[in-house]
């Protein structure tokens, strides 16, 4: 099925209906939203197998991970529901007046930004889509969304968001909270993106699509802030003490880590780091052995098989790169072969093409001469969403400068598990330095991702009666307060 | 006294050291920042009469407003040593492990970015400028701070850079953990910006300095985060209620706030917009003899009462505009004239240069023919630090669509006072949307402000010993924290 692509006049009228209905959105309660949010959950299972096979159909993805991932979209809608109804967002802070100082009474809360553009992933047609954890964060914060459907699973798109207009319906929500709009080509994203009325903007893609999503924002007349996360290679560090105890155990672990789902996350440990000597052989004498036992399985869609195919040929052929092992079974056209290379540290250091994303079943294992070496690479290494530190405590102990450089190029800093496995909870945090993701401040995972789609407004002098209900006196939200510097639930 | 600009080689020089200050400062305690940033304070009144002579000299300041100026620096030092040490800042949110569901223990905190580069205000030389809100706000995240000293008070600037080292040797800070650099040229600005050591700036200035830097730094290979505060006509909306009860009061009211240190404020009221009538004559009238009394002072330096004069002369001559009162005492050379002018709102919505800011003691009144008129004006406005209504209580219950045009202009929307007078709390915004500042998601002035220097990062499944105090089980800072989604600061 074909979907037509937007024009750039339904592009206006979308986006105009979105900030019309903006006026009244922002205004709806807590409890409203989180309605509304709870029944496109229940509108999204209430598709039932259909959802599942046009999915199936569209991402070859197996059958069990996508009514997981139904599963736990549902759970992320429900959790940001939660967080919207605690209030903790909105960050409510009351510095009552001092006269005597001539000190006025301020009170100041987190407002939403307006209407947001959300671009799907591809590898996610349901948790990083059209009802997936921007979409869920962005309403909560008060702002309508229009999601671009994404081109490799438009039909599943269609039918999510046929789901959330039908909630919006049952909920009384304004007309124009939500819209989806098809488009293949970037003209249609350019023009969303650069659209007035448009305030901010989440992406899940390619490095080339974010960035020019990034840059098209920064060059508006009024810039607006864009959160696309981009891709990372997850490097996993091999300590010495760690790998003394546990090799084999570790080198299965990764076997299942690098290869799940075709190795299709963004979490997916695409650089293993160790250093040269008997541990580490026994390490990818096991890693060899496990990742050949492994069945090529089918990628989201021809792109991206085509492109795993070519960076995965491109990186093997790199001086100095040795292919360690390749899945033993016959690979049929759109799979990905699982695959294990390795190289050298200086042959890392020497060729940028070596600290590319290869977005598949791929890792490269880095041979340090020493920990010196091990430091370095940690040091040369450009923004992760993820480091993972395979090691004991006292690994940790005396590798002080490891553990820093380690924490300086990422957003999550793991101890002992993979990479893959992103827990939905406030704690986490989904996104890292550039260029893993456009803005390392913020989360696309988890509550804190509703302060993505806010702004702090401060009341001056307001009297009570006038005030948001968040910043009066009595507290009838019931939420947790800075007053006066002190952190408070009580009234005032 | 002429000051040396920093060579490119110099400027690396400095970087480094920053940088490597960094991997030592960002472990200090956070008493041991609150002691040095108490320190700094101290060394800035040790500076007595010398400096409020050298600021004096430079700035063209009232001896009053800059002792003044220096006991609110201090403070802010102060204060931000108390926000560093309470730790809210920090953000901490644990989640801990569902071993049945298979989720992780999640612990997350914020920290801090590296090394900041601040480029001072011209009309504030203590409280924006080198041991200003930014430097101070830097310093409490744990990042060491280079100062581009500002050419028209650079020697109050060394003085206090002086006093800042001195307060840093005192407290035993690493080197580097602050530098003060000069130069008067663009280049010195964009060397600091783009150096791959710069991990965030602050500014305070005009709107075309401020948004070089903000492009410079997205132009960068790693874009780095820019918080330009740039200028704002703080509109003032006179509601009908409001000036049928007080419409002397109200003038009152502004003569003063127009021109409080010959009108060199960044929240100074460039625009008021009333409605026609005999109430708004009566406004006027009194505004006007009010303006007539007021004698011109001198302005902060030769190149912004020349700028003064021109965008006054300009603004003035514009067709639709009155000229409706003039400071009635002689102008000398260097000085400002307080000044009032009047346009309808038709000619201000034809005429894009009456939105520009008149930095200095000039005010334009828009005569609106009715509300919606009023509302238009709002909605026309580009962001602004701050908007004010001068409203009774019915005026804004029955007036919603301006109250929802003004709060979408501005960061913080002030009941009945003038928008001069920033009280330094946590529930202060002092920042609004672009272009009043490159990011309206972040204040400038509060404990808030520390963020401005942070990102979050999580810690997955670590051992409590191995953790940051902040994360640990026993909370040894006696922090705030949010722990399984409970606000608390218990331990766990």
């Amino acid at each position: 099925m074909k979907f037509q692509e937007a024009t750039i006049t339904e592009i206006d009228q979308v986006m105009e209906r979105a900030w019309k209905a903006w006026q009244q959105y922002r205004h709806t309660g807590l409890d409203q939203r989180a309605e509304f949010m709870r029944a496109i959950g229940r509108e999204m299972e209430a598709l039932g197998q259909d959802l599942i096979r046009k999915a199936m159909e569209e991402t070859h993805l197996p059958e069990t991970r996508l009514q997981n991932e139904r599963t736990r979209t549902v759970f992320q809608l429900a959790s940001y529901a939660s967080a919207c109804e605690a209030g903790h967002w909105l960050e409510a802070r009351i510095d009552t007046a001092i006269p005597e100082k001539n000190a006025a009474d301020l009170r100041k809360m987190q407002v939403p930004l307006g209407p947001v553009v959300v671009f799907g992933a591809s590898n996610f047609p349901f948790a990083y889509s059209t009802a997936g954890g921007d979409t869920a964060s962005a309403l909560a914060a008060g702002c309508p969304v229009i999601v671009k459907a994404h081109p490799a699973h438009a039909g599943t798109s269609e039918m999510v968001a046929q789901a959330i207009l039908k909630a919006a319906a049952s909920c009384g929500m304004p007309d124009g909270v939500f819209a989806h709009v098809h488009g293949a080509g970037f003209e249609t994203g350019k023009a969303l993106v650069t659209h007035p009325r448009t305030s901010a903007v989440g992406f899940t893609g390619s490095f080339a699509g974010g960035k020019a999503l990034f840059d098209w924002a920064n060059q508006r007349k009024e810039p607006v802030p864009v959160f696309s996360e981009m891709g990372s290679i997850n490097p996993v560090f091999l300590l010495p003490g760690k790998l003394k105890q546990a090799a084999k155990e570790t080198a299965k672990t990764y076997v299942g880590s690098i290869t799940l789902d075709t190795g299709q996350f963004c979490t997916n440990p695409g650089l293993i780091i160790g250093i040269d000597g008997p541990d580490l052989d026994i390490f990818m004498t096991e890693l060899a052995a496990g990742i050949e036992t492994i069945a090529p399985t089918t990628m989201l869609h021809p792109g991206i098989a085509k492109a795993y195919s070519e960076k995965r040929s491109q990186a093997l052929k790199q001086d100095g790169v040795a292919t360690m092992a390749v899945s033993s079974a016959r690979v049929e056209e759109g799979q990905g072969a699982p695959t294990i290379a390795a190289a050298t540290a200086k042959a890392f250091f020497a060729n940028p093409v070596l600290h590319q994303e290869v977005f598949g079943p791929y890792s490269l294992v880095i041979r340090c001469a020493d920990m010196a070496e091990m430091v370095a690479v940690a040091r040369h290494l450009e923004g992760q969403l993820t480091t993972t530190l395979m090691a004991t405590e006292q690994d940790i102990r005396e590798n002080g400068a490891l553990v820093e450089a380690a924490k300086d190029i990422c957003g999550r800093l793991i101890l002992n598990g993979p990479p893959t496995g992103v827990r939905v909870a406030l704690a986490m945090q989904h996104g890292g330095p550039f260029p893993a993701t456009t803005d390392s401040r913020y989360t696309s995972v988890g509550a804190d991702g509703i302060r993505r789609w806010t702004r702090p407004i401060c009341f001056q002098n307001w009297a009570d009666s006038l005030l948001p209900e968040a910043l009066r006196n009595g507290n009838p939200l019931h939420i947790w307060r800075m007053v006066d510097d002190q952190v408070t639930n009580a009234p005032r």
